[in-house]
């Protein structure tokens, strides 16, 4: 195990050191005006008007407006996505369909503009970069709960492998299927789980 | 099987019957703007009037740039990703590598404009969408194959695992990373063809 639990549950690259109260009420201003105005009255500008703090400190804090909306829809989105039922298939479904889920009810625009912002703007690749690596290693507490109990092979790659799973959501997110059903997401679970190759060539 | 040969090298919905030569030229003119002049030169009215062509007839053929674009994207690309050696694991290796590396040396800067682009205008989105749905299909031979010879699992659902390695390619080409490494590709592939479960849990 190469990560602690604070790795897993914060970001890690933040820029400087932040003061936990300014933090807080920036993240709180620019969250509001997300729920608000939507993305289109979401600037370091009008965030810095509505937490009453300096342009200079938020780009001390979140190098692009990319970090930050990342940070706020990060926030959302909150820590359920991993639920602990003591059955890794189990897990793996409720993560797929947690996350589609989040993306079609509100969370979706936010990340998908980032994405899409990240295409031109070097600052907000670097910040969705930042996050994926992030997330993957985070998501992976669920196949690493299956090697603690021995459902899950000890030799993967976790956050690799995982990445499969965040992928396929992104590709639905940004291709507008967010609508798998439940029996797609379990089949795909399945056969991850028990491997595309036949028992026929298991055996060789 | 419930696709022909056909379905799987052509793209399904094209709009109107083409005309192949005016198609060509139209198609051969998009090309070369494409590469003279990068995206910045590339619009509808460009390549009409470099086709010699009416704007109507593109957009009678592609309802929007973005599917010209992705033709054209499509064309530069080729139908190399697919190499049957035989071996379902080395098929799809390469299938990522060739991804990858394609991406990396030109391909990347179009296919992932039209990503972003899709991502505020629903024809582009559209025609996106209708692209990975039919590449999915189309990648699934790598798969299909393995299934003929007995090396993979009949009761797979092929598009749909198969969305799991183009994902994983968008994710990597979104977020800046194309230089995965040959073991981490041969990794991934390995994890999905085994299963990810543990041989213990297997014999359960």
């Amino acid at each position: 195990m190469t990560k602690t639990t604070s790795d897993i549950t914060k970001r890690t690259s933040i820029g400087a050191q932040r003061n936990p109260a300014s933090e807080e009420a920036i993240l709180t201003a620019a969250g509001a005006l997300l729920s608000e105005g939507g993305l289109a009255a979401f600037s370091i500008e009008a965030v810095a008007r509505r937490a009453k703090a300096g342009k200079p400190t938020i780009y001390r804090w979140w190098p692009s407006k990319a970090a930050l909306l990342l940070d706020v829809y990060h926030r959302q989105k909150g820590e359920t996505f991993y639920a602990d039922t003591g059955n890794t298939r189990v897990d793996l479904i409720a993560f797929l369909e947690s996350l589609l889920g989040f993306w079609k009810k509100n969370g979706g625009e936010v990340f998908r503009s980032v994405i899409a912002e990240a295409q031109s703007d070097p600052a907000a690749l670097e910040a969705l970069r930042d996050y994926a690596v992030t997330r993957c290693r985070a998501s992976g507490i669920i196949l690493e709960r299956g090697v603690t109990r021995g459902e899950i092979r000890a030799d993967l790659d976790i956050p690799l492998v995982m990445e499969l799973f965040s992928s396929f959501c992104w590709q639905r997110l940004l291709t507008g299927r967010l609508d798998a059903s439940r029996a797609q997401l379990a089949h795909l679970v399945d056969a991850v789980l028990t491997g595309f190759a036949s028992k026929e060539s298991h055996a060789q």
